[in-house]
């Protein structure tokens, strides 16, 4: 027996009663479903933040997963609510780039999600998390065809997450995409674009401070000593054994990173 | 299939081991029960809170579902165990009033959870939660008659959450509720007490600043601008289009909202 | 119909993907299983209290739980994974003592897990609960034989948990395990060796203050007053009604507890 699958990714906290009212409406449509919580903890309206999240963990899950991540400045607007079918897996949230990270450079589809039928009945103007995605996430699951909730679009939002910018023969400028809970610094810079970066030396200015040294995991670097980690993602880390590398560098989302090639 | 529902909502934090117990207790009694987390994040001892978020949170929920809320500042005296049942579904918690905005004018009943055959075997002092709560609502959502746990009462804790108090032809006076994760306030005016709010002009007073425009959802507003809007339970609130209300106004729970309709 | 269970315990917080990513890699082996979260919490690397959080937990669920423990400042190293079965249930972490307070002194056995057929195809260098936890607790879960998963070991670390140490013919000295979310200091000395402490006058200096007062509930003592309270877990606790004792006493993890009895 194979429960569908729904994952939420949202800025809402665990603290209010936002998340566990839209459980409820799932388990009241579809009540054999598995919840899974990905983040409730993206930073109020961080659309990117919730984009790279999503993206990091929709691949290690099984077919016809259903992805919700509402990071919605814009609710209540006449921002479309879109479902986009990628990876063999459902995603929906908002028309504003929340979903980018997943769709960029894959083959996908994207709806303009219009059945209000099967919306709430009464659908507010702040919380489309518990009367749109929740119930449209349900049906879903419960085995309703996508072309069901609307027509195909093509406009919808792409946005061009920052890809690092060659600025010398061996030099590049990247970014930090996140920092994660370790204070590990998560770049934008992805091994598949560096193959040979194991055969060479790199160097990452990462604040004011020379990063020297690759290292294969944590706890090769002395305790608080800043390395270069290829992370579990495959984009470059900047770490620091036992410690944060963000605290001990003064570094945060989106300080640029200079990373060269010897 | 229709697994049965338990919900959860305590101030005992996501940090320690205590929710997950509660878990294992209810697993271990009714393996095929869903569990889906509310919030744990209620300020410690905060009855109020408690009582608010479960109100929001329960009329999403099917019937049947067993709602369990943990509150106690008063764990291991003499203050009563007690299950409520409303709207179709149960309520348990410890008779401090904690469950008053559930039955606060609705139609009920109440009992005092007395058959100790159902807790666990050794009951603490100070984890009813585990001992008491968690085992009692396994055996509800594994279908256990309601009269099997204890004689009908009537003399529950009613606690009157405040309600807007009429200060003059147009005003009245209220109170915040609840700050949410975004930093809106979330006021006691209830839209059906004004129902002709959109007609008229209201203006709130929060903290020292008058806050005059009625929104209809936050990316109306300019980005920071304080706004009045019909909240996703139909309560007032005072938002700040993606900043904190609460920040920028210096309001928290309990302060006092004038409100005018002109 | 009696669904496996899997535990989490980690100190991956739950802003990232790192938490849904594992449930994503477990629910795509073992779809039926069920996943509950113990902490996600705990402090980054601290091995000795994720040991006492799982140890807390795990008597509270039923047969053949599957615990999967990941705080693992070595990961990447050689430092090997283990699966320990104790309690009739299965325990699964880095070989770093994280998994002592449950075979301390209970009968168990140990394995290295070394069949990497179970392991996800790639394993990171930075992330083996998505790689190599996850994907063997759900082989597990499913009913994978341990002896399946590599060699019985004898060797795996054995952290002694300090225990009180005798100072005088009615004096102890011990230690503060862990600060729970209301502030409770709990300590080691465990009831069990202190049967007949309740008839008895207990003194316990915490911090520069002698707290001399045994409460059978925390509502007991006057509102900021810190008494002694024999917790659910059986450990005498300093707690103070309705306030923190730890800021209270200003005493953290790991600071020492003189105990005396009269």
């Amino acid at each position: 027996m194979k429960a569908p699958l729904i994952t939420l990714t949202t800025d809402f906290g665990l603290a209010d009663h936002f998340v566990g009212t839209m459980k409820g409406v799932i388990l009241g449509i579809t009540p054999a479903v598995r919840i899974v919580d990905i983040s409730h903890a993206i930073p109020p309206f961080a659309v990117t933040e919730a984009s790279f999240v999503i993206a990091q963990a929709a691949p290690y899950f099984p077919p016809k997963t259903v992805h919700v991540v509402v990071v919605d400045p814009g609710v209540g607007t006449s921002r479309r609510p879109i479902l986009v079918e990628a990876m063999g897996q459902y995603f929906l949230g908002p028309d504003n780039g929340v979903l980018s990270m997943v769709y960029t450079g894959r083959p996908h589809k994207a709806r303009h999600i219009t059945a209000e039928r099967y919306f709430l009945r009464e659908v507010s103007q702040t919380f489309h998390g518990r009367d749109v995605f929740a119930p449209i996430a349900a049906h879903l699951a419960k085995g309703l065809a996508p072309a069901k909730l609307g027509k195909r679009v093509d406009d919808h939002l792409k946005i061009d997450f920052s890809k690092p910018v060659r600025t010398g023969k061996r030099a590049w400028t990247g970014t930090v995409l996140k920092v994660d809970a370790f204070g590990n610094l998560i770049t934008n810079f992805h091994i598949t674009e560096f193959p040979h970066l194991r055969s060479v030396r790199p160097v990452m200015l990462a604040g004011v401070r020379m990063v020297e040294r690759l290292a294969e995991n944590y706890a090769e670097a002395a305790p608080g000593e800043p390395v270069i980690i290829v992370g579990s993602s495959g984009f470059l880390e900047v770490a620091a054994n036992q410690d944060s590398a963000a605290r001990i560098l003064g570094v945060g989302v989106g300080a640029p990173m200079e990373l060269s090639l010897y």
